[in-house]
């Protein structure tokens, strides 16, 4: 459970002093990413689509309508790699060549399996929501059977799977660090902005409010725990 | 130009409405985004890699180390596909199953082609510079010839491309509507928090600055610009 056997499609190759096989370090970043792309092959050429997901335990689970032909590829099982990556910063060098970014990445390859059990079903979708806001779904009308039903669930192991990371400064030739140009590391997050109700919230008694978000906090706050390092 | 004509798999089958097949909505996306995820088949089986990228004019264009079997696919004209994928927001329903995110996004599909000419390869390094730090390529070392020799360039033309966008508000059930809970969109972007120079640089006379990056500007002036919508 701690290191991911690595695998010749998951062994990193370019750089791999980047690469990581902790579970510990895949499993962060995929609990932190909100956003997953999914490739998957369609009449032989390469599709890659976007998507929510959730990790849960030892498996990634999706979700989409079922009337989908990336859903239903998925559910029968097609061979399918999903990447998620969260950047981190522009690494700027003295040279073009040297220029970087610094990211956390993942990547997982496997066969998905339909979540058929409606329990089931209903666990791995509340996962999803809750992935995304933490706590939300104490506060909202669950799926329907009708809702449930127009909604197809996949789950695919961590069973092959590494993670890609770049973190530092720009790693400069010693024969350019002369030069008279800015370089260094400029942070890149995903934040949040000011939460906008929809009609009718505000006139609600008691006005609810909107939801904490803690992994998009202000940039301020990141600001001031990443100069503690 | 201003349209591209929609083909099988770039057409949008799920929520057609929120597909479109105009440049300038593609271009836009293109030029915004940061990062690609770039789906490739190895072995039969897809692959998903995300790669830094700009568009020059009617083309796509990415860049990797020599010796890798990613550009060595690309570069031998494998078809692939490309995704760019910007997170505008969180959508919080009343509803579990209607909550949603908002986004932007673009697929492409081709075969890409080697740059090997080699000004084009310089044009389409610094582009790809230029795309994350507009200014940048005046203020630094071009790269050697050495270097350029060690990088592949690849380009895959816009002629089968989408882009499929969400925005705005949920839209719950009116049986829903009543529901004591916060609803409404959380917008979110990615944002530059504060440069970190490397080392040697603060020791610089005059002391050189970090670059104006307006795409990742701070959160606040993001607010204000749409509060006014």
């Amino acid at each position: 459970m701690d290191t991911v056997r690595p695998t010749p499609r998951t062994t990193v190759r370019q750089r791999p002093d980047r690469g990581s096989y902790d579970r510990a370090v895949i499993d962060a970043i995929l609990d932190e990413g909100l956003v997953c792309h999914v490739g998957f092959s369609v009449a032989g050429a390469p599709c890659v689509v976007p998507m929510n997901y959730a990790r849960v335990g030892d498996r990634l689970v999706l979700h989409g309508a079922r009337a989908g032909r990336l859903l239903s590829a998925l559910a029968a099982g097609a061979p399918v790699c999903v990447a998620v990556t969260l950047l981190d910063g522009l690494v700027l060098a003295r040279s073009a060549f040297r220029h970087s970014l610094n990211y956390r990445s993942v990547v997982v390859f496997g066969a998905a399996t339909e979540v058929a059990d409606r329990a089931e079903k209903r666990a791995a979708l509340k996962a999803i929501l809750e992935h995304v806001v933490p706590g939300r779904s104490r506060q909202v009308r669950p799926p329907s059977d009708g809702e449930l039903d127009a909604t197809t669930v996949v789950a695919l192991p961590l069973a092959e799977a590494s993670a890609k990371l770049r973190r530092g400064p720009p790693v400069d030739l010693e024969a350019d660090r002369a030069a008279p140009c800015w370089a260094g590391e400029i942070p890149l997050r995903l934040a949040a902005g000011r939460a906008r109700p929809d009609a009718g919230v505000a006139a609600s008694r008691p006005r609810p409010q909107p939801p904490a978000l803690p992994r998009l906090r202000p940039r301020r706050a990141a600001g001031r725990r990443r100069a503690k390092r």
